[in-house]
């Protein structure tokens, strides 16, 4: 995704060099993700073959969500055997990075979402605790972690606002990442940083697109891990919808009532 | 430095346990650093070990000032062979950023100074280019790394102000790193960071103290490269003075005039 | 442990500059790990202070036997989440090199072992499947990793005899690491290696010391995992020996009865 | 070159799935690497695009020697500013591990080859020191690194039998790695090597394929370098030959008289 070709897969039609979705002449820009079509066009730089007994729901969320979450703890934060990590934000992604984490060994994985139904859902995705807010996590990761603090944050919320980075990083021991996966509003040019105890405590702030995986080896990687049931895949599911549904999709996407939801053609 | 236990090396009397320093049975603050004397008392802990035939002018510059910039960018930014690094601010800390970065391998070095005298010190340390401005480093940088842009920026200047950090950000390429090095204004909360970009392009922001060196073999490890003549030391102490002259060294240094200013006593 | 003052800690008496176990007047090597002995004279460099909850026997496995293993998976393998891993020899040290596989997100661990109870006890600490040798293992490991083989193979047999690297080094994938942990013969100056396609396939042969671990932080990092009962350290001691019956614990040691057995004071 | 898409590359024809050299109907084998030919026909996967300023003779040599070399002590070695490394046969491979090493910051580089104008052209090189032979390379490498040892060794000699394991080996430090670049007899199975204190000292014994490189990026980077004049590939080619005196070029190549012959057609 970082080099320059990859850019291209953003491109309309996501061709190398032609704009293969029309509609009455007009070009179409399809995300470069998807289009809740059951065909597309596709350019062979942006396809990663897939084994034929993975479901295609299943497959589905791997475009994205599974892969930016479960690399964010497991490719960028490089979450250690020991470690505690937070996740803050428990939709999609951070279900996926609350996984991640677990999954490379975390002690202690801590979720953080104001939504009640989203940390139960990330206690049974193998967080170990879970807060309402960054403010309410803080003392619970003092007291967990005796004092040193976290290893590893993730930032997944829907929203990534600048004022949330430094009581996020507030959370980070010395030495340690906050890792910033959520999308910032473009608008947006400042953020909450207190560089001079940021400096002194050598922290890092790690931006991080699609979980700094490689496509071609990470998404195989990870569906071994669904097939031998290492990782809930399934069960990050919420809600199937219709296409006609597709605005109830959204409706409950912005109500939080969704870890995840998909469009299913079977229904 | 990031060790609990290394804290206490900032305490007053850099002493394990017990403040070593008093004045008439007060306890003296000596920053853990120095104390522009002739003698002191440090904790076994605070202590590295060289060899005889090291001038102690240059072992003074180890202190603090060479270790945080080599190591800023040898350690912490970890430039490669074939790199393209950009330090903004070339006194002693940034003189031996470039030297550091130099020495592992970059391909270009872009010394950035407002100070026309510093800029030239920084081509005789090893920089291949200079700037006069963040702002002007940057269309200097885009054409000779043919718009790839730079690996690594280490940040070096007096202070680290919040409103530098976007535009330098904006000198890193794709998946590189930005190091906050210099001491930034305690008081100060926000910084420039456009996080939308700066999480699209998985770059990281790192803080870095003492150049994230291990004192205990990092400075060994520059003081066997200066005797083999790979790091210039000597040649970054501007001006020597005598004690009563400290108040001229602090002007010198206000006005841009040091690369680096020590107190001799031998004068 | 491989630093030069490290070394020391081998020393008759493990102090830093005296001998300080003797007897009748001669020095005593005490081989530097420990003495059979309720009480011992320690230099504080070879010292790691534990939390007061953690139980002594669990304690007396981390001098070496626990990191060692755990550690040629964790720090010197570096298994990531998602890998194949084999660990040929299952006591105890390659008990906890089952467990550090796991714990590191091993997609499988193969346990290799030739006595059934080991093998046993390897499924139970975590192993997804065992074999009686390395040749029984090769179509295993190839089979479950669709033909690419293992990204580590952990080698922790009794004796680490030169002829059991190449047939090991063949479970090996391209760009993998075959870890040798175990004691071999201080005669034993050949092995078997096929170095034409060791090198062609850009694979690593790895000496690995005491699980290359930092013992001040790596033993607190295992016995925190131990407090949250994400390492099984009680369930690896197989036997508790009075000091009188030593003898016949050695003698279940050789007759491969034990995953480790203690001596227990208390009993 | 790891993956298993590149191992294709080695086919007839260089080609994906298609035999592209023929004569008289005969599918001609070309080693992947080239066919002394003006002309070829490769696979795209096989093909890294050079800008045109490049010369053709300059460029010749990326294909296996100088990233090979180069790769050993900058991507395998991992060489890091202040290190000991020691390169032992110093024909065209060695040449370019001796400039990698230096390139990355090596404080000494020691030259190991019985010929006397290879231990010339390696110093020219950037070689620190130069010896005969390993024996003479030991006393001289504990000398200059105080006793601790080379942290890298990197094997080019023409043919890496062996019973060069164990003597390199002992010039290792504590931690440090041996990399076997060369190619060894294929029918060689058996090479000394001492475990015991291989383990016990941590050290590596790293296999090492076209300098463990990625083509499309590093092939750039080096040439990048070349553009700079930081690395000197020219100076490489000892000879020149026209395709009929092909067979004197092997016959210099055997005697050891160059670094690098080619085969040039504007001759």
């Amino acid at each position: 995704m970082l080099c320059d070709l990859g850019m291209n897969i953003q491109n309309p039609g996501a061709a190398r060099d032609l704009a293969r979705h029309h509609y009455n002449g007009d070009v179409l820009y399809t995300f470069g993700l998807g289009t809740f079509s059951e065909y597309s066009i596709a350019s062979e730089l942006a396809v990663v073959k897939i084994e034929e007994d993975i479901p295609l729901d299943v497959a589905a969320l791997c475009g994205c969500c599974v892969l930016t979450g479960w690399g964010s703890s497991v490719n960028r934060a490089r979450v250690k055997v020991g470690d505690v990590a937070v996740v803050v934000g428990c939709g999609g992604v951070g279900s996926a990075a609350v996984q991640g984490a677990r999954m490379a060994g975390a002690r202690y994985v801590i979720a953080v979402d104001p939504v009640p139904f989203k940390r139960e859902k990330a206690l049974e995705f193998g967080a170990t605790h879970a807060a309402g807010s960054i403010e309410a996590a803080l003392p619970l990761v003092q007291q967990i972690s005796w004092g040193e603090l976290a290893d590893a944050v993730i930032m997944t919320p829907s929203t990534l606002y600048g004022d949330l980075i430094q009581p996020a990083m507030e959370l980070v021991r010395k030495g340690g990442v906050l890792v910033a996966t959520a999308v910032a509003p473009i608008s947006q040019h400042d953020i909450k940083l207190d560089l001079f105890p940021f400096a002194m405590s050598n922290k890092t702030l790690a931006g991080c697109v699609y979980g700094t995986s490689n496509p071609r080896s990470d998404i195989p990687r990870v569906l071994k891990l669904y097939r031998e049931g290492r990782i809930k895949l399934k069960e990050m599911i919420t809600t199937r919808y219709r296409l006609e549904e597709i605005n109830r999709g959204y409706e409950d996407l912005i109500d939080g009532k969704n870890i995840r939801g998909i469009i299913d053609f079977s229904l």
